[in-house]
C-alpha cells in the first residue's frame, strides 16, 4: 500500500556536486537525468543555482550554476512527467538569478538555509514563488540549530512564504530516529500550510532509516541520490527508497542502470559511502570537512587509518 | 541515559569468517580479541564450534570449529570482564563437542537454527545449559520463517529450554523497522522467561536502524562486529552501536585501534559493505551468495556491473 502524497527528489547532480566541484560531464548528466525520468521520481535536481560572484567559474563546474541553457541541452527531448528543480543557497545566490517561470524548464526552486540566514532564505523563496515557481525552505544543518532561533524561523515560514514543502536537512548526519521524531513534530506544529520535507545525510548509515522514520510521521517530500552520492558519507540511496516505496509508478531498473554505468566509475576519484572518517563527523556532530580531507588521502598515507588519533583531536568540539 | 541491561555482543570473527572460510591468523584475532576487551563489550563471539564432519578441515580455518585450546591461545593474558562465546550451527554441530563449562574458556553457546531444525537447537542448547554453559537460541532467515512454524518453534523454546535469550536474526537483511517491531512483539509474546536478541544484516543500510528499533522495543541483547565485517553487506558495525549506546563503561577507540589496523586490510580480499548486488539481495529477500559471487568478480568483468540483468534475474524466485 502507497501514500500517493509522496514525492520523491532526486540530488544526485546538486549533492554529489559537492564531491567534485560540480563538475559533472554534460553526457553523463543527460543519461543521468533519462535514467531518473523513466524511474518515475517526481523531482529532479539538477544542481545549484548559486551565484557566479559567490564561487569562481574558473574552480567550480557548471552545475553549481545550471543555468536554463545548459538544462535545456541535457533534458530536451527526454520524456518527463515531473518537475525539474534547482537549489538556491540562501547565503550565495541571488533572486535575479531567476528567470520567469514561465521562460524556465526548472519548476521548483529549493532555497538551503541555516537557521541565521532565515530572512535571505524567505526572500528568496518568495522571489521564486511571485516569479512563477514552486519553493521550498531547507533547514540545513539541523542538529546545531539552536532551539529558540529554530523556533522562530519556522513561525516565520509560515506567515510570512507560500512555500510547498519546509525540509528537515541532518547535514551531519547525527540525528536518530527520536530526533527525527522530535524535529518533525517541531516543525509540524509550526508549519500548518505546507508539506514537510526530510533530506538525510549517511555518516551513520541511518539515511534511509530516517528519511523511513519521517514518512512513518507523516513527512511526504523525500530526498535521495543514486548510490548515496553526496557530501560525506552521502545521502539517502533512492534505489532503497523506492524499493521500500510501493508506488507502481516506480522503477528501479532504470536507477539501477545509471548507478552500474555513471555513480560507480566516480568511485575512482571521490570517496563517499561509510567510513569511519565520515562515522564520526556523524557522531560527534561535525562538518564532514576534514573527514573529506582524510577520505582523500592516498592509501598509503598512515593517517588515512589512524583513526584513534582522529577521534581524539575531532572529539575536542 | 543507558539501559544497563543491555549487552553487547561482538561477533566479528564468527560472521566474518563466513566472508573468508573462517581463515584469520592467531595474532589477528589477538589483537581483535585485544582491542574489544579494552572497549568493555559484555560478549566476544570467537567463531564456529562446528563439526569437523561438516566442514572439511582442510578447506575451513580454524574458527570454523573454535576449539578451547586455540581460544586460549589467543585471548590468554589479555584481561577481559565479559563471556567469551562461540557458535553453534544446529544443522552442523553436536554436543559432544563441548566439555564441561569449567575446564572451558567459553561461557556462552549461541545456538544457530533455522526454524525447521528447532528440535535439534533445543537439543544443542539444552546439552549447553546441563554442561554448564550458557546458551542462546539464534532464529537465522526470520524473514523466510513460515509463520505457524515459527509461533509453533517459540512456544516449544519456552516451555522446553533454560536459555537466556532468543534472537531475532534478520539474514537476509530484508526487514524494516515494522517488521522488527512485528517479530518483536511475537517472539516477547511466547517468551516469557528469557531475554530478546537482534542480529541484523546490512543490504538495506538498516542494520544499526533496526537494532535501534529493537532496543526501542525492549531488546536487550545486540550484536555487532568491528566496521559491519559479516556476511554479504554485513552486520551492524560495532563502532555506531557503542557510539549510541551511553553506557559509560564502553569505549570506541579500541574499536577504531581494530578496525584501522586489522579489518580494514581485508578489503583488499574480501568484500562486505553496501553494494547493488547486496542490496538487490535485501530488497528481494535472498540469501546473498549469487551477490557474493558477483562481488568477487574482477572489475573488469562487465557482469560485476550489470544490475539491470542482475535484477531481473534474481527478481524470480
Amino acid at each position: 500500500m502507497f501514500r500517493p502524497q509522496i514525492k520523491v527528489c532526486d540530488c544526485t547532480i546538486r549533492d554529489g556536486g559537492l564531491m567534485n566541484d560540480s563538475h559533472f560531464p554534460k553526457e553523463m548528466v543527460r543519461h543521468v537525468f533519462s535514467c531518473l525520468a523513466r524511474s518515475g521520481v517526481d523531482i529532479i535536481e539538477l544542481g545549484y543555482r548559486n551565484s557566479r560572484t559567490m564561487f569562481d567559474p574558473a574552480k567550480f563546474g557548471l552545475w553549481r550554476f545550471t543555468d536554463d541553457d545548459l538544462i535545456r541541452e541535457v533534458t530536451d527531448g527526454v520524456e518527463f512527467a515531473g518537475k525539474i528543480a534547482v537549489m538556491q543557497d540562501a547565503h550565495k545566490a541571488f533572486a535575479e538569478d531567476l528567470a520567469p517561470a514561465d521562460q524556465s524548464p526548472v519548476s521548483l526552486v529549493r532555497v538551503a538555509t541555516y537557521v541565521h540566514d532565515i530572512d535571505k532564505a524567505i526572500h528568496l523563496a518568495n522571489t521564486a514563488v511571485e516569479k512563477g515557481y514552486e519553493a521550498t525552505i531547507n533547514v540545513m544543518s539541523i542538529s546545531h540549530a539552536i532551539e529558540r532561533e529554530l523556533d522562530e524561523a519556522l513561525q516565520q515560514i509560515e506567515e510570512e512564504t507560500k512555500v510547498s514543502a519546509v525540509y528537515i536537512v541532518d547535514s551531519f548526519g547525527n540525528l536518530y530516529s527520536e530526533d527525527v521524531d522530535f524535529y518533525v513534530d517541531k516543525f509540524r506544529r509550526y508549519l500548518k500550510s505546507c508539506e514537510l520535507g526530510i533530506h538525510c545525510h549517511n555518516p551513520q548509515q541511518l539515511a534511509f532509516a530516517n528519511t523511513i522514520q519521517g514518512i512513518i510521521r507523516n513527512v511526504n517530500w523525500l530526498d535521495g541520490t543514486l548510490y548515496g552520492l553526496g557530501r560525506g558519507a552521502g545521502n539517502c540511496p533512492i534505489e532503497l527508497l523506492m524499493s521500500f516505496l510501493k508506488n507502481p509508478k516506480f522503477n528501479i531498473a532504470p536507477l539501477l542502470e545509471a548507478i552500474g554505468k555513471e555513480i560507480i566509475p566516480l568511485q575512482k576519484d571521490i570517496f563517499w559511502g561509510y567510513s569511519i572518517p565520515y562515522m564520526l563527523s556523524g557522531v560527534l556532530n561535525i562538518h564532514p570537512k576534514e573527514a573529506m580531507r582524510i577520505m582523500a588521502l592516498p592509501d598509503s598515507d598512515p593517517e588515512k587509518v589512524d583513526y584513534v588519533s582522529l577521534f581524539h583531536r575531532l572529539g575536542d568540539v
